[in-house]
C-alpha cells in the first residue's frame, strides 16, 4: 500500500528534510524512524522535495509504501504520538500505487518572511529573518514579475555542479507588506537548490538600488551565480503548499 | 529619572517574572542584569505584576529608576541588543517620579489559548494548551459572565496563606472559538495567584458538566479552593495588556 502524508514542521532544530547517514536530526530521518518502528520493517519516505536546514513547512507532502493493518487515522495518531512536537502530521491518505510525491508534484508555493520593523519580534522570531533597513516593497514586487515565465535559473542555484535541467516555470511572485513584515510568496513548478532564497536576495539588491529591474533577465541569461543577490538565511523560508495534477 | 518599559516575552524558558535569589532565569533578573551593566550600578525593576513560570506577555509594563545620559531610544536599543531574543522591549518612556507600574495599574487583560483540534499545532505549540475533548464554548462563555463584578476570589487563588484582600473586580470575560483554538479573554483590576488559570479550569468543569453555572457563585462564597476547577497549565496564558488611569 502507498500512503500520502501531509505534514507541517518547524525546521529550526533540523538539518533539513533529507536523511544524512545516521543523523537523526532530519525530518525524513525522524519520520522513517517512527514508521519503521510502527511496522517493524525499514520504511523509506519520499518527500515532494528537500527543504534545507532551518527551513519550515506548513504543508509538505511525502509518501511511503508499507503493509499494515492500521487505518490511515491510526497511522496519523501513531506518528503524532511518537514524533517530536515540532513535526506534525496533518493527514494520512491511501493513494494509488503509482503516486510519487516528488515526480508528480506539479506546483509548489514558498513564502519568505522578513521582519522589517524596529518592534521586537518575540513570538515569531524563529519564522522570520529580521532586517531593519527601509525596503521598497512596491519596487521589489515589480521586479518579482521579471521572474514569471519559463526560464533557465542556473544563476539562481547554489549548486555549482548542477547537471540536470535548470529550466523552471514560475507562475506567480508577490511581495507585500503585512504590518511589521514583508512577505514574498512565489509559486512555480519546482525550485533549484536555494533558488527562492537567492531570488529574495536579488529582490533586496533591487530595493537597495544595487541592481535594476532589467538586470534580472540579464543575470538569468549570463547564468553566473555571483551576479545574483545574496542567499537570504533559511529561517524566514516556509514551504506553504505542494499541488498535484 | 523614572523609566517605563513596555515589553513582550516568551515565558517558555523562564521561571517567571520575579527574580529568585541568584537565578538568572527570570524576566526581572534578565532585565536587571542588563540595566545594571548599562549604568554600572544596581538597578531594581518593578513589574506591573508577576507572571508565573512559563507564562508569556505581549505587553507587560515595568519601571525602574536610574541616572543616565542615554535617551529613551538608546536605552531601548541597548536592552534589545543585550537581552535574549525571547524578551523584547517595545518602548522606553520617561515618566513622572511617582509612577509605579504595580500600584498604579488599574486594569489588566489576560488571554488563555486552548488548541482544541486534532490538527497538529506546530508553529504555536509553545503558546497554547492542547486539549482535544469537545468543548461547549457557548456554555463556557455564559458561565464566564458569572465572574463579572466585584467579588471575593479566595476560592480561585492557589496561595493557601493569602493574607491580603482577595476582592477583585472583573469587567469582562469572553470565551470564543477562533478556528482551531478556544480563547478566553478576561479583564479585571487585578488577579490573585493562578486566578486566571483556575477560572479557566472551572469553566472547563462547566463544559464537562461537572459543575453548573450556578455553582460559580457558590464556590466563590464558600472560599474553598478545592471546590473550583483545575489550574490549567501555564503555557496557554499570556498577559495581553496593562492599563493605567
Amino acid at each position: 500500500m502507498n500512503y500520502k502524508l501531509l505534514l507541517a514542521y518547524d525546521g529550526s532544530r533540523y538539518r533539513g528534510w533529507q536523511r544524512l547517514g545516521d543523523s537523526e536530526m532530519t525530518i525524513q530521518g525522524k519520520l522513517e524512524a517512527v514508521l519503521s518502528k510502527m511496522v517493524q520493517a525499514p520504511i523509506e519516505v519520499v518527500g515532494s522535495g528537500r527543504t534545507d536546514a532551518g527551513v519550515h513547512a506548513q504543508k509538505q507532502v511525502a509518501n511511503f509504501h508499507c503493509e499494515t493493518q492500521m487505518t490511515c487515522n491510526e497511522i496519523k495518531d501513531y506518528l503524532n504520538h511518537y514524533l517530536p512536537e515540532d513535526i506534525g502530521i496533518i493527514s494520512v491518505e491511501e493513494v494509488e500505487e503509482r503516486f510519487h510525491s516528488r515526480y508528480m508534484a506539479s506546483e509548489k508555493t514558498y513564502q519568505y518572511r522578513i521582519w522589517n520593523s524596529d518592534k521586537p519580534c518575540v513570538f515569531s522570531r524563529k519564522y522570520v529573518w529580521k532586517l531593519q533597513e527601509e525596503l521598497n516593497v512596491a519596487l521589489m514586487n515589480e521586479a518579482a514579475q521579471e521572474f514569471i515565465g519559463t526560464h533557465d535559473y542556473l544563476a539562481f542555484c547554489s549548486n555549482k555542479h548542477f547537471k540536470k535541467s535548470s529550466i523552471r516555470t514560475i507562475t506567480s511572485f508577490a511581495v507585500v507588506r503585512q504590518e511589521d513584515e514583508v512577505i514574498f510568496t512565489v509559486t512555480g513548478d519546482g525550485f533549484l537548490h536555494n533558488m527562492v532564497r537567492i531570488m529574495v536576495g536579488t529582490l533586496l539588491s533591487v530595493s537597495r538600488g544595487e541592481l535594476q529591474i532589467a538586470d534580472i533577465a540579464a543575470i538569468r541569461s549570463a547564468k553566473i551565480r555571483s551576479n545574483a543577490g545574496m542567499t537570504v538565511p533559511p529561517q524566514g523560508l516556509c514551504l506553504v503548499e505542494v499541488r498535484y495534477r
